[in-house]
């Protein structure tokens, strides 16, 4: 696997290359970043991974400073899985200057995750838009974990006409059902045994609207307060149609449920779609 | 030279293409137009342009609806000028469903125009990164004419990693001086013989900076006032760094003067850079 550490690096590999799947993650790499590079494999000769923790999506208090960095195991990992180039760049060559344009991002980037975290997905799209300029790939991949990250990113690509084809790659879980994440790392080990309760919440969820409920207020609610009874700080459980995370309706087709909460010091999220029966 | 009226059509010809040299363009061609398809020559063996008028680049109660559409004589004139191809969406291939992702861009874009047309550069920016993406040309060429848009379009293309080289081309002037511009055709006969004055107030200013002035303030109050005696409605007159627009310094090295103000119904904007004696 090629490391490409400066923009020049990049430019020379990419130049070299014709199509090219994209899998953009900030590292500490678990199996779910590695289906990810697998799925990329079956939509380009090559894969190149880029790992990049980027400031412009941490808010003021967040974890930017001690979000784990694991670049020898995640190298190992990405060898493992396939994967040909790794871009790594510094900081002050994704943003040299103070970086004053960015992506404006549709009014869903304000609900939800965006809703709890100011100017989260204005960073998360200003990034990836410059990652795709720099690596021009045919395709990337991104993780359904993210889902509302998932439906921006598509969102974004569709509004801008971008050239790049946005691929969806279902969540890894736990044999208990917790899907990965880097941020379970921060969960004690009374913790990480409650977390599969927010899995769980979901399900129960996606069940009630499997058996025809469609009273989705009432459905977020007694999901929050089921996280809240068991010691969660929730900041929000959602019914949305699935794809978009339009407002969910009634005659809807598919949903998505999601939520995200705190088990304490760490923020988990998670998602289920459901089709209901 | 081929016209290009769909998405479709833009993508089969461009795929056929090696590098590509772009001239976006709102019609109404006249000879700064034309200098930009030549000096695209001069950059890539294809050379396309575009003709689309952007009706997010207009606010509420501007011209967008009597901008001249004058699409016979705009393709012959780009046939006589060398162009390959002619872009020419409709406003549905454009913009599909309703835009909500934008191009947020720097503080430049509030400044000078930017202060009197509220979201004009904001459109400028999102068609310009669409018609980028589309068109994915190594280089794209703009008039210094619109001094600000350039200034805008160069430190897009730099904080968002384009890779697309921006290349700026000198203003066209009628023998009186006066700029070229689509907007020209508003004006009555009254009006065009005055309309010179707009260029002679900048070179007055540029030569008051040429001896040695560095009262910026006063510099742009006499022209501004100037103007007004002569009957124009001054929006600005605004003595800035040339390339980036910052604000002027004593100690500067090059400046650029703008204008932009008011005859009768009609706003014309002008520019002039200056290298200090």
């Amino acid at each position: 696997m090629q490391v490409l550490r400066t923009l020049a690096e990049l430019r020379a590999w990419r130049d070299a290359q014709g199509a090219v799947a994209f899998v953009p993650t900030m590292g500490n790499l678990h199996e779910g970043h590695l289906r990810l590079v697998e799925a990329a494999r079956r939509h380009a000769p090559a894969v190149v991974a880029s790992l990049f923790v980027n400031p412009l999506q941490f808010g003021p208090g967040e974890d930017y400073e001690r979000y784990p960095r694991t670049w020898e195991s995640d190298c190992a990992k990405l060898v493992d899985a396939g994967c040909d180039a790794l871009f790594a760049p510094a900081v002050a060559d994704m943003y040299p200057c103070t970086q004053t344009c960015f992506v404006a991002p549709p009014p869903l980037a304000g609900e939800l995750c965006g809703a709890h975290r100011p100017g989260h997905f204005r960073g998360v799209l200003t990034v990836v838009l410059k990652l795709f300029n720099l690596v021009r790939p045919q395709t990337a991949l991104f993780g359904k974990k993210d889902y509302q990250q998932l439906a921006l990113v598509r969102d974004m690509a569709a509004q801008f006409a971008l050239p790049v084809a946005i691929v969806g790659v279902d969540t890894v879980r736990a044999a208990d059902g917790l899907a990965l994440s880097s941020r379970n790392g921060y969960l004690t080990a009374a913790e990480r045994a409650e977390a599969p309760r927010l899995y769980r919440t979901l399900m129960a969820v996606a069940e009630r609207l499997r058996a025809g409920e469609r009273d989705f207020p009432r459905l977020e609610q007694d999901a929050a307060q089921a996280l809240m009874r068991a010691g969660w700080k929730a900041d929000y459980v959602a019914v949305r149609e699935a794809g978009t995370l339009a407002p969910a309706r009634a005659q809807g087709g598919e949903f998505v449920v999601l939520a995200a909460a705190w088990l304490g010091g760490t923020r988990l999220i998670d998602n289920l779609e459901t089709v209901p029966g």
